[in-house]
């Protein structure tokens, strides 16, 4: 299935209008979801050990219908504004990395600002980039600050649970992998320079591999209903999930360390999406980074999309691990399709 | 229903590595759809003549079943690249600005590139931000090359026949309104200033006013199946549409021109959003710009959401109207939830 890409040389970023992280922040459903929850619920032939052993997983959030992607989004921006101690109205432009939004249009970014009741009209916009949209939105971050932005506000993550609530034969191989969170992150302007390299790439030949099919493209004529399952996140092959994480992990990591002068041993941590347990250890394998210099929040989150890595993040800075001036080297990938990385000093 | 939003101030741009737009491209599916065509296949009780009287349209392109969205990208951006004489594979980054992909999952930028069989692994995302889409495209492709990027290859459209044709019962209001197209944009690096000034903004108070449902908010317990009507674009308030347009494009323009210190005499073309020949006439008149200056594609193409402008200004261009040098404000004007602009020198 997989064709031979070439990846793109990493480009120096022409930067001299620098960036930082100022904050970090994580909205959750209130319902914790156990894999028990989930085998009742759906009559499945599974037990929590058997689904424990094999993905790693315990619990995972699931958004109840009444929640909206909007209500994860402000939990995760208040606790983000609140810690830089910044308010919305100070904010230059919101972008959201979604799986779904609310609706398909407007941007559930303008649905955050509704919300908020923002005073100012806040350019707004959201990206569709599954796994990686973080990396591309901290990438489109820096970029903004350096052409002029004072604050820009992204977030990221998935809400899926609904969907799978509605398909009544969810496949029973992936209903335990993702969860819904949303992560949020203030990137502001810096007097010394904070991201030192960024590299994102695509691979067209596994485009395949994961699908939501939502989209033009399953319309037939003559169809009457739609199937809830259109919401779902069909995944054809977990090996290329495993394997393509592991080896963009290493040509991320090479292409990110060779741009910067620094070697591995020179990161602090080592940030990265958790699709499973198995597939962070095999990143952490390929690189060589022993377990203390990272972390898998997947046992209790599951798969959240583009909220893993910042997830992740968040974490490692409010449990006081992740200090300013560490060195990180943060990377997302999706089912193959996309990846990113940038090293940054917190 | 309108509430009182202070629009942001215009931020200057930060930038001293310029771009300009090197080419541009259009899309087109091949059946052309009358109005008494859409009489016939609805059965609807309008004529031809009071369609085009009451809404200035007479025809527009219709994808069948059997057209993707990736057909209609991978003929504009044929266009696009071969009027610039670049490759594929000398582009650094693939942006775009969608109503609907052929899937929600992953990016159909990488579907793009499938099509191409592109050898590089050229990071690509895709954005939502309906009709407004096109011009926070370009804003972020002079910033990728601002920041290092040397080509930016930039796509907006919609593709929505497929959804009103499964919908048996279309809004009559509306069916004659949006039509199918794709434009593309290569942005490259320039030695002189092009882009002078960028501005884009958002309304909250109007984000109900125009919708496509499809996400997690219209998901109910106990569903059983969707109705396809969820991909169609329901417009609450026709008047909200046409007067937000009106009042934006002055905004934006008076941003733009006390940003550059440019009258608007001094601007050669304006190009916008033309939801409807009213829409458009109605920004000309709150402008106090003459007809000869600006052009609308409504009664050929239709709503064509995020592609109108890029697709008047591709007609400008092609038709030799528009010439190198040439002072252009560009609008893109939605619903009212968002809206933007920009000044180049062609």
């Amino acid at each position: 299935m997989e064709k031979e890409i070439r990846f793109p040389e990493i480009r120096p970023l022409n930067i001299d209008r620098y960036a930082r992280i100022i904050s970090t922040g994580v909205g959750l459903p209130k319902a914790v979801v156990t894999n028990q929850d989930i085998i009742d619920e759906f009559k499945l032939l599974a037990t929590d050990r058997a689904v424990q052993y094999s993905l790693g997983i315990k619990e995972r959030r699931w958004s109840d219908f009444d929640e909206k992607v909007e209500d994860l989004m402000m939990a995760a921006v208040e606790q983000c504004l609140e810690t830089a101690n910044i308010d919305i109205e100070k904010v230059d432009r919101v972008i959201f990395t979604k799986l779904f939004g609310d609706y398909q249009v407007p941007a559930t970014s303008i649905g955050l600002l509704r919300k908020f009741k923002a005073k100012k009209g806040i350019p707004a916009f959201d990206i569709c980039s599954a796994c990686s949209g973080f990396m591309h939105a901290m990438d489109l971050a820096i970029r903004y600050v350096a052409t002029g932005d004072d604050y820009v506000l992204i977030l990221g993550g998935s809400v899926i649970a609904k969907c799978v609530r509605l398909w009544k034969s969810p496949d029973p191989k992936t209903v335990f992998l993702f969860g819904d969170a949303i992560a949020a992150m203030l990137i502001g302007y810096s007097e010394t320079k904070s991201f030192l390299a960024s590299y994102l790439l695509t691979n067209h030949s596994l485009y395949d591999n994961a699908k939501v099919n939502f989209g033009t493209e399953f319309l037939r004529s003559g169809m009457e209903d739609l199937n809830p399952s259109i919401f779902y996140m069909r995944i054809a092959d977990g090996n290329i999930v495993f394997n393509s994480s592991a080896k963009y992990a290493k040509v991320i990591a090479e292409k990110l360390l060779r741009e910067t002068g620094l070697t591995m041993e020179d990161i602090d941590f080592f940030v990265t999406s958790d699709q499973s347990e198995k597939i962070w250890e095999a990143q952490l394998k390929e690189l060589n980074i022993p377990k203390e210099k990272s972390q898998s929040l997947f046992h209790k989150y599951g798969n959240t999309v583009s909220a893993m890595s910042p997830i992740n993040l968040h974490d490692l800075i409010v449990s006081g691990r992740l200090k300013r001036g560490n060195l990180v080297m943060m990377q997302a990938h999706g089912a193959g399709a996309s990846s990113g990385g940038m090293i940054f000093r917190y």
